[in-house]
């Protein structure tokens, strides 16, 4: 097992990554000085898989653990979702030192934490990501939200989780289009930090695919690492954090303008990426080869590539201008300036459509 | 002009107390560092009475003011006004740099704040309280959130505004019931923390109803340094932060079972502290004397002081259980231990329904 910190004063906390450590869930969460009721928020495919072995993990600790199911689907990140939440913890009379456990993959994982930092102004709330993508991305730094029709994530608020505990072994039940999709930020932590985890995935990729215990340890606590260390350097993405929103800003358009339905969140961002990657090269951040290696690493990966002709670009880019990226008229592009360094670079609507459609 | 600050570090934000400062509404702004769209969210009354000159004020200022009005009532610091809020920031393209006004009493300031809080993780805001009540206490600390079915302010968060503008003039265009209402407020920083400010109300009171301005700028900036203090102590109520629930806890439950109809929140926070400092009296906390002259102030000011006989006990306490004061089914209480001094006391629903059937 590997433990990981995120230091940022009285808001630290520790990531537990090992194989099978789900069943001590109720011991870490001991050690994180919670106590008493526990809502597990989760949805019916995760439920049926991991609700037992968690709610007895918790039990045998001595909490009271109450599941919170909330529909499967992007959809079910809502305004509604919420105040279903709301009803039970109220229903379940869930005090301030009650705590909210998030099962499941980022859907669950925003919209429990969202539900945590705003009921009574906040109780404590702990992640147990179920899917690759809520691993190494959503489950750490304190994001948390949900969508509203015209944009991804609209309404939410920074709250740092208490705990997250990641079990790579829940992975061997997640689909394989599911797998490949959290491999879409694994390769964006190689791309705009660290060419080493970038050269590993180049040699490794099929085996992390196989679902190599150990190999997904040490990637996943990798992909942890970076982010523990962009979030403590800047909690509120007032800068520097942008940094993980590469192949981003493309990406969540493209959710938004299929609807959320055609494309899982790192599939979207495996087409962003791709993007953002020929844009940097187009505007002179990055040469060809490092282009070459972005493009070549996401296709070996089985990410799509392109946008789909049925989407309209100007439609897209309208998107764009809505998203928290915009300010100014102008949408925030982080660049590849070559593996492992990016720049920010701020492109108005007409330049980001002249260079999509070239 | 009083100026005073709430240091919380990178969270640090100063209040103005004085008469004619709302025409200065711009520069402060500016000063803050805030720029670019504004959205003024309001109500109705005092849109009639305020939002000109306040507009005007941020325009010659160069900022571009964008009124958002919502109906006059408790019932409206609800899900459904915020959704709305929500809806006409994203319409108008509000982003992460631009920021919310409140201008109104403490329904817009709690609803406005979480509006801020949550449009895209977090806007700044500021407050501007156009009633006697919000000046004094619901404008300084953060506290933002919106009511629940089951209970008051259930859903929110804590979030610090940028700057707080308090116009004494404003009380001139306020009811005599809310102006009286907002006098339960400062009654209560005198008894929990300041005895001179209690004398100088059983002094001065009726002046203070007059709306002499001088005494008004002085007793107002005195009840927001109290507040500021005990923030700056604890600001996410631990623990200290909740002696300024004092006669809060009776007085939401009664306020929840009435509907929200039948007593403005002063008035039922009147009430509450006489059952509170009666409650104190009887458990020995304070003695007959101290808990005469806060049941004297409180009569003196024009508030209520009883359980109205339609009211069920046993539905009262049941409203505090389900309120954040309640844990491991005790609720808290905060005791009068003579003028300017406090303690925390947990009583079980059968003590205090026993209390407060004697």
């Amino acid at each position: 097992m590997q433990t990981l910190k995120v230091n940022l004063g009285d808001r630290s906390y520790p990531i537990y990554v090992g194989s099978a450590i789900l069943a001590r869930a109720g011991e870490f969460l001991a050690q994180a000085g919670l106590r008493g009721k526990v809502a597990v928020v989760t949805n019916p495919t995760v439920a049926q898989l991991y609700l037992d072995p968690v709610h007895k993990a918790l039990a045998n600790s001595g909490f009271d653990a109450i599941p919170i199911l909330v529909p499967d689907g992007e959809e079910h990140k809502s305004v509604a979702s919420l105040q279903m939440i709301y009803d039970r913890l109220i229903a379940e009379r869930f005090e301030r030192k009650s705590c909210v456990l998030a099962l499941g993959g980022g859907v669950v994982g925003d919209l429990a934490g969202f539900a945590a930092a705003t009921y009574l102004r906040g109780i404590p709330y702990v992640q147990v990501p179920t899917t690759l993508l809520a691993q190494v991305d959503s489950s750490v730094g304190g994001k948390t939200g949900v969508n509203h029709a015209h944009g991804k994530n609209l309404i939410g608020a920074f709250c740092q989780p208490k705990l997250v505990l990641i079990a790579v072994t829940v992975l061997q039940t997640l689909p394989q289009r599911e797998l490949v999709a959290g491999l879409a930020e694994v390769i964006k932590y190689g791309v705009i930090e660290d060419p080493a985890l970038f050269a590993l995935l180049e040699e490794k990729i099929d085996q992390l695919i196989q679902l190599d215990d150990e190999l997904l340890i040490q990637t996943i606590s990798t992909c942890c690492a970076i982010k523990a260390k962009v979030v403590e350097a800047d909690e509120r993405e007032d800068d520097y954090r942008a940094v993980l929103n590469f192949g981003h800003t493309i990406g969540h358009a493209l959710e938004a303008v299929t609807g959320y339905t055609q494309f899982l969140h790192g599939e979207a961002v495996g087409v962003g990426m791709v993007k953002a990657a020929a844009l940097s090269a187009q505007q002179g951040f990055c040469d060809q080869g490092s282009l070459d290696r972005v493009v070549g690493l996401i296709k070996q990966a089985g990410l799509p590539t392109e946008i789909p002709g049925n989407v309209s670009l100007p439609g897209l880019i309208q998107a764009m201008e809505v998203d928290k990226k915009a300010a100014g008229g102008k949408i925030k592009f982080v660049m590849c300036a070559g593996l492992g360094k990016t720049r920010f670079h701020w492109l108005s609507p007409s330049e980001i459509l002249n260079a999509l459609s070239a």
